[in-house]
């Protein structure tokens, strides 16, 4: 039997950890007590099963539950189900791994440019990227496009509206794509520098496929997406069976869950099909340490059956002055967002941009 | 300026809270340090604005901030992420309340047949109601029939799907609902007693939007999604653009949120649409306490401009024998949801369910 191994860290001491790991093997899947599952097919193929329980130094217990994959019915959705379903609701319980059997991984795909095929997109193989968002909400599309204007001058790579830019009445998302698509056309006129306009897919599923179709018809070459706003099944059916160009993931909402971001970020958002993860970076306003975002990388570049690398986009409070230190940190294979950081001085947008872009393009 | 007012408390000590506040209401709205806010329009209309800030008797600080109406779009997912998108990032802040002004409510609109409308489908006007779920997962469409059979035959009013049945190839979406709506048929022939159905939904939109649409055809009169699971957007625009019969809202997933279950609970799913809403009751093998299950219940059922109540669902480990217990806590207006209990017994299946039914019909 194929199973789906997921870790549980239980906030109870070891005397009553196996028991608690028992429950939540049957709460995630069968959701009845032990005595009503009667069926030898259930308690082979369905059912949770208990692979090892231990103390973890960090306090508290470690479960490792197996799930059988027919209990997923290899269905984004109940993956998401069966994983930390009903156990979100206990308070004393968090998902801190998830590890994919090939058959999930076949199934759900992940992505389906990834980092070499943005990289390609973007021309750019040698050296970190560079990344920075139009904003804040409010502003019109004259006025968001006249910054991406800028941006795109001082040569930044990925420019994305900002993950709040909705179906504002003061900046419908048709007349923003447009306006901005054509700042971009307009500087690779001038400078042979072409970057790449990511728009914020935000709404129902109605709304987002819209939006998605119309970036596509305009000719936008990647979109960006909260998978946990929208939905993670919603994310997964955009990238999988709807968008026909990268999609980049953002983490609003994301946090709140009571799931490792390392799982959220670096296994989730990468099997569901995400080509480029932006997330919290260390030291900034935010409050992951170097060792999670260091995890979070690792887990979207390594190896993972024929699943492709994600590209890292650490984010959140980077600071221009600060860009070696975390390209030290992260080397080549990420892209760094740098957002308000680059707007602090009224008059010196483009100079910081600048700075940034040449930071980046100079490091070894 | 209509405005949505949001709570956070925020763990951090009352010197640094006003700052602190004033991070939130930017982070929610312009994502830009203040000094970036340079337009009129911006800081009246979009950018959100700290209210009151106090210390909280519970530990840290509370923080109330007025949204601009206009920062939400009006949008289900952008209200979404201006309540706790980034915000949800940050490990120290918990979003304990929201209230919504006229316009909000007016556009997302909340229940279409709410309490009042569930009473009038199932014929029962003066007492509390029952609801069981078909499960485990594992079975056929064939056993979960003939359990369902049993529970109609003992009087059950609602009888839905476990929330973890999907599709899979052991028990199909089509197949199931056929089943079990032809069992309801059957019992309501030989009873009069017509048990309301309520399939699960589990699914990325494609899925779930068919789903749907096969179950209206088939006749059956409510369905069961879990909003955390699909995503909220999802969840609205299947409430609100593609249902015509009730929807019950399962908590599955929603409790790793770090928003208080008063807000998802008592005030996101009744404003979604949820006509029905299950939350896990006080005493289960949960940990939800009384208050929180006394906030919710009252929420869902308290005037909130022209939307109509939702009726409450406790749920989560209820006994047969606990019932009068928490019918006392409750009152007329509740559901209670009793699942593995009435199956603990594989002889007295139909003997626990009568109970149940005994114990709520006979409650005065």
């Amino acid at each position: 039997m194929e199973a789906m191994r997921v870790t549980y860290r239980m906030h109870v001491a070891p005397p009553e950890a196996e028991q608690r790991a028992e429950a939540i093997a049957l709460e995630q899947t069968v959701e009845v007590p032990r005595v009503v599952v009667r069926d030898a097919f259930i308690e082979d193929e369905v059912m949770g099963r208990v692979e090892r329980v231990e103390g973890d130094p960090a306090g508290g217990s470690l479960a490792t539950i197996d799930y059988p994959v027919a209990a997923t019915a290899l269905d984004p959705c109940q993956l998401v189900n069966v994983i930390f379903g009903n156990s979100s609701l206990h308070d004393d319980v968090e998902c801190v791994d998830v590890e994919f059997p090939a058959s999930i991984l076949a199934a759900l795909r992940g992505p389906r440019f990834g980092l070499e095929g943005l990289r390609k997109e973007l021309g750019v193989l040698g050296r970190p990227l560079t990344c920075t968002a139009v904003k804040p909400m409010g502003q019109s599309p004259k006025e968001l496009a006249d910054l991406f204007r800028t941006f795109a001058r001082a040569g930044i790579d990925v420019i994305k509206d900002d993950h709040g830019l909705a179906e504002h009445p003061f900046c419908p998302f048709d007349e923003r794509v447009r306006a901005c698509l054509a700042a971009a056309d307009q500087v690779a006129d001038e400078t042979g520098h072409r970057a790449l306009y990511a728009p914020n897919l935000n709404g129902t599923p109605e709304t987002i496929f819209r939006q998605l179709r119309f970036a596509e018809d305009a000719g936008a070459r990647a979109v960006l997406v909260s998978p946990m706003l929208v939905g993670l099944p919603v994310f997964w059916e955009l990238c999988q069976r709807r968008a026909s160009i990268p999609v980049l993931a953002h983490p609003a909402f994301a946090g709140a869950q009571r799931i490792a971001p390392e799982v959220v970020f670096g296994r989730l958002f990468r099997l569901f099909g995400a080509d480029a993860v932006i997330y919290v970076n260390f030291g900034s306003r935010f409050s992951y340490s170097r060792e999670t975002c260091r995890t979070i990388a690792d887990r979207l570049l390594e190896p993972m059956g024929g699943v492709l690398p994600s590209l890292p986009v650490p984010a959140g409070g980077i600071l221009v002055e600060g860009v070696t230190e975390v390209l030290d940190f992260y080397g080549r294979d990420a892209m760094l967002l740098v957002g308000g950081n680059l707007q602090v001085e009224a008059d010196a947008l483009f100079e910081r941009s600048r700075a940034f872009v040449e930071a980046v393009r100079g490091y070894a």
